[in-house]
């Protein structure tokens, strides 16, 4: 335990580590540091570089609030996060796939009845959505909590807006008796992920750009199926093949239908175009989880 | 860059990094994607586990201010830190050797002359100093800049204790001009890095206790020579063989030798009893560099 050098470190912390009783937590520290210390190895990390390290994970945390996740948007950007989505979601074909979570989920979302607007002031224009929720076997699923939230139509999440306590384009609501949905809100558009903060000067270094393609969000729950964490992509999205998260999948692509001013699909008078969504979920049914 | 999955997202991220100029960072992040991704995979980490890495992350620059550096602690516990300064500090033998830098380097501290306590109020046993700065080849090393820090009785370094300012047991000095220094300080004694957040319930999760054996800093800097940071270490400390943060080094411990209350080295008369450290640091040429 004296006289450490790069070759010997390793081999020193693990032996600190050998009498934990913990096996997972053990297994996880013990690649955490083989990989750290690897990835330092070799790239010969300098001092000025892993001072820059210290910095720059220093201010990721100085930028996390109640409203801001960072270091979820470092995972995101970095593939960490799709990549942990993608392991741990598995499941037959022919069930909806999951992606990545996102940073700007919220607990307690506002109760909402289907069929009402959720867009509660967000600006953009009115989208129709509506499908149906059931499991592989094709069974409706009744009464599914299903929470929805998107950004408006300058980019933002009702959470962005400093001083605005409000939820907008946020909603949960419950799917009827035969597993069907339908609400109003605003349509999806592209956004950039919030860049002003250490995760858009990394991007920026990187050559690369912040946005992600147009998508709503949904997490879906309902009792004896697996709870599903996703969104719908925008057909036609210019960033499809770039999303700065890496969370597109074919199968989550979906047509935003464009109408002139008229009737909308609940009946109503709308007197600007409008859009709508139709889209079906498909759940995993727990005990289906063997055959994934 | 569709239906990514845990086999193909590793490669659609440094696809994304393919045209950046900065050849040093592509290399960098080339390798820490590689390895952040080859981590999570091998362990398969769950979604809950990324969970709470993330809330860690975020509670742990949460804890940093401009007096407390929880990333710098998280690095050093990992032996990062260690592996950093060892890969980057090889030298001639003979040479002082480098240790960690530890988050309780404050810059601009105090100028003090030779002779001076630089205590400052500082708690603990008095102890006088010396030594001599030379380089490889013998030659002394005058006006050698000496910044030197070290904890107090209680274990704790000025800057732990909230809301006081002032400068204690840390000073700036230089070597004269035969590359002697000395100086007046209290005691150094074993204490424990901060562990009341994050990296402490770290430590404790991993069954590690927290002690770093006694010692005091030294940053020594000269014209044509590489700066040297360093610690040196008091012997027979029962910490020795578990720095909690890797960093001892045998050439680097020697004696903190006990003297009755008396006349002591700089020829005062002290009431109780004292210490004396004698520590000679030798200076690497930067011409020297090739030959490391
Ligand atoms: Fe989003
Ligand atoms: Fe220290």
């Amino acid at each position: 335990m004296r006289n450490l050098n790069e070759d010997t470190i390793t081999q020193a912390v693990l032996a600190r580590h050998a009498g934990m009783s913990n096996e997972r937590l053990r297994e996880v520290m013990t690649r955490l540091v083989q990989h750290l210390h690897a990835f330092a190895r070799e790239v010969k990390l300098t001092e000025a570089e892993w001072a820059a390290g210290i910095q720059f994970l220093t201010e990721t945390g100085h930028m996390c609030s109640d409203k801001r996740q960072e270091f979820i948007l470092l995972s995101d950007t970095l593939g960490l996060s799709m990549l942990v989505t993608a392991q741990n979601n598995s499941k037959p074909e022919g069930c909806t796939e999951s992606t990545v979570f996102g940073p700007f989920h919220v607990e307690g979302s506002p109760e909402h009845q289907l069929g009402d607007d959720i867009a509660n002031g967000a600006k953009g224009e009115p989208c129709f959505v509506s499908g149906r929720v059931r499991g592989i076997d094709g069974k409706p699923v009744p009464h599914a909590r299903m929470e929805v939230w998107q950004a408006d139509e300058d980019g933002f999440y009702d959470v962005q807006y400093a001083g605005q306590d409000e939820h907008r384009a946020r909603a949960t609501l419950h799917s009827d008796a035969d597993g069907r949905y339908h609400f109003r809100t605003i349509v999806a558009n592209p956004y950039p992920i919030p860049h002003d903060g250490p995760v858009g000067r990394m991007l920026e270094a990187l050559g690369r750009h912040p946005w992600r393609p147009a998508h709503l969000h949904f997490m879906i729950q309902a009792e004896g199926y697996e709870r599903l964490i996703t969104h719908v992509f925008r057909n036609g999205d210019r960033y499809l093949d770039s999303d700065a998260v890496f969370g597109v999948r074919s199968t989550l692509i979906a047509d935003w239908v464009r109408h002139d001013a008229g009737i909308a699909p609940d009946g109503s008078r709308v007197d600007t175009p409008f859009y709508t969504l139709d889209y079906d979920f498909v759940l995993n049914p727990i005990e289906g989880r063997a055959a994934a």
